[in-house]
């Protein structure tokens, strides 16, 4: 990674590509440090462009566009792993793009991620790369009784991901699932999941937070507890897998991982579920519990900043508002040690993130 | 006050006058409770303009323009003071402002405002009116040796403010001081400087942090430790004198209340220095060592959401970066357990506050 130039002073614009919550919350994280956010999304009521001093409307293949943005931005990050990849390697050729292009490929298709992780020695839940129902049928029988099939590419928040048990009809599953290809995965018996929120500096300085324990409901992330029920050994672990991602990739940002843990014995098994590059929804609640959160960090970190101190003041359970449950926003603020964040949006949707509730727990000694 | 249309439903807009660090801090507050910020202020450098969806660049006298902003804005605040009072009223009949005039009238002059703190019974340090140096002699007489003049209108962070001692000339005090009329204020032995961050919402609720100690170099605050030196009875009094200003101003918002410790045989006597109607230099540390910053807990207020905790979870120093102390932001962002802000101001100057920086230092048990 290149560490010349750095670290960038006050003042300096970074780019953002995506105009979503995270890319708000960055906006302000940076703004708090005295940095101007140029934010680049095609949508007009992008939250982030409420918080930022300048941005720009326009395509992502918009490659004049790309440019003058470019021009005007010291780094260049994202907060959305779908970044189209001729997208990503246009500003790298103009500006340094964090995290860089390899870790966002990686984590743009399912099997490259897979293997990437086997490579490093990794463990991850059995899977089958699956193209046609027959591959379907083969893997299945393989890995089966109860699996996932999931597209390679452009998934999220459950997208793309259809369930698939031994006996159904393999080519209904495909139809089901949309364009491929795809991977097979066996649905593991986990007892929790969990993620780790970590970070690594162009210098290669790591840290990571303590791990979180998220529940899904619907395949949405309802709600991280932190610490969740977690041995100390096996939070130990996770960091220290988050670290040794960040390490392989020469990773400059904030990473989200996440995790399956086993119950093998009396030990935990841990198996990664995927990596996201980027910060994530599972890391909110450092903005209320600990000094310097995800979203500082990871403006820290790609401005050649010292990384801040991970450590936690309190313990903490985060709880997303998904579409009405954003309704409540005033009424939960009134909740003793509850916080309340909302991203702006006017639209409230069914299973649209608008905002999230923290609640401090009880302080760390 | 009014409570009708109260609570404020998320991307409302707060218009705020003045731009600088205190309503770019407020913005950022609003934005993270997904409300809209329109900040007036007739600096092109304003730092509040970066991170705010809206903003007017005009004279605080165009009335033209502050007609269009106030038809813009659900509620309007301040973040500094000595906003004209004809400016005040002309959107005031338009719509709400919080705190309201009567406390923006009274902070703007500190001959009303140690008359409004005796007219409650709270006890302020010995005082005469001054218009002529002949005043100036007798005042000088009754209430000297040591003592300061200030003009009663415009001071703050020093200015305006003339050292004045028994055998000095008064006519000389008096040309150094400015443009009267003035307040003679007796300088009073105090052994510390404390102040007390409170808030009040538009039904009389009200709640208030912990006192900080103050440190102030060359008249400017330098630091605000939380707890300081400040016996639990002084802490509780001094909450309790800045209750009964807010409940006596009929107030809506945060409020900054500066007082005198005088040691007084084996207890304290608190002094009242002054108020601000806005939120506070000294309150700062809240956004580091509470859930609920005096940020938030301004909008909340205006807003008629539920006022939070000013529950401390940390103890903590806030140490203002002043002038070329800017230059030392990225080096203090790696000692453990700090925070640095920036305000996004481009140029250094001696005395400009450029940021703070702050240090947690233990958890609260």
């Amino acid at each position: 990674m290149i560490t010349k130039g750095l670290p960038l002073p006050p003042l300096s614009t970074i780019g953002i590509l995506g105009g979503g919550q995270l890319g708000r919350m960055l906006a302000i994280a940076a703004a708090e440090m005295g940095m101007r956010c140029h934010i680049y999304c095609p949508d007009a009521d992008s939250p982030a462009f409420d918080v930022s001093i300048r941005h720009t409307r326009a395509a992502y293949d918009d490659l004049d566009a790309l440019t003058r943005f470019a021009q005007e931005c010291d780094v260049i990050t994202y907060e959305f792993e779908n970044v189209p990849a001729a997208t990503a390697a246009h500003l790298a050729a103009l500006r340094p793009v964090c995290p860089g292009t390899r870790a966002l490929a990686i984590s743009q298709d399912r099997l490259q991620e897979k293997q990437f992780f086997s490579s490093i020695g990794i463990e991850v839940a059995p899977w089958r790369p699956v193209e046609t129902a027959d591959d379907l049928s083969a893997a299945l029988a393989e890995i089966g009784p109860q699996t996932l099939l999931k597209t390679r590419r452009f998934g999220y928040d459950g997208k793309g991901q259809v369930r698939v048990s031994a006996g159904d009809d393999p080519a209904v599953a495909i139809d089901k699932a949309g364009a491929g290809p795809y991977v097979l995965e066996g649905i593991v018996p986990f007892t929790r999941e969990i993620s780790v929120i970590a970070a690594r500096d162009a210098a290669g300085a790591t840290c990571a937070y303590d791990p979180a324990e998220n529940i899904h409901r619907d395949q949405i992330l309802h709600s991280s507890a932190v610490p969740g029920d977690i041995a100390p050994a096996t939070a130990k672990a996770a960091r220290v897998i988050a670290t040794r991602i960040l390490d392989a990739l020469d990773y400059v940002g904030v990473i989200g991982v996440e995790f399956f843990v086993i119950r093998d014995g009396e030990a935990d098994r841990l198996l990664v579920n995927e990596f996201a590059p980027r910060v994530h929804n599972t890391g909110h609640w450092t903005q209320d519990a600990c000094l310097i959160s995800q979203f500082e960090m990871h403006i820290r970190a790609i401005c050649g900043w010292p990384l801040g101190s991970p450590r936690r003041h309190s313990d903490c359970l985060m709880t997303n508002l998904i579409g009405e449950d954003a309704l409540q926003a005033e009424r939960l603020s009134g909740e003793p040690d509850a916080r309340v964040h909302l991203y702006g949006k006017a639209e409230v949707r069914a299973g649209r993130k608008m905002g999230h509730v923290t609640r401090l727990l009880r302080p760390v000694r």
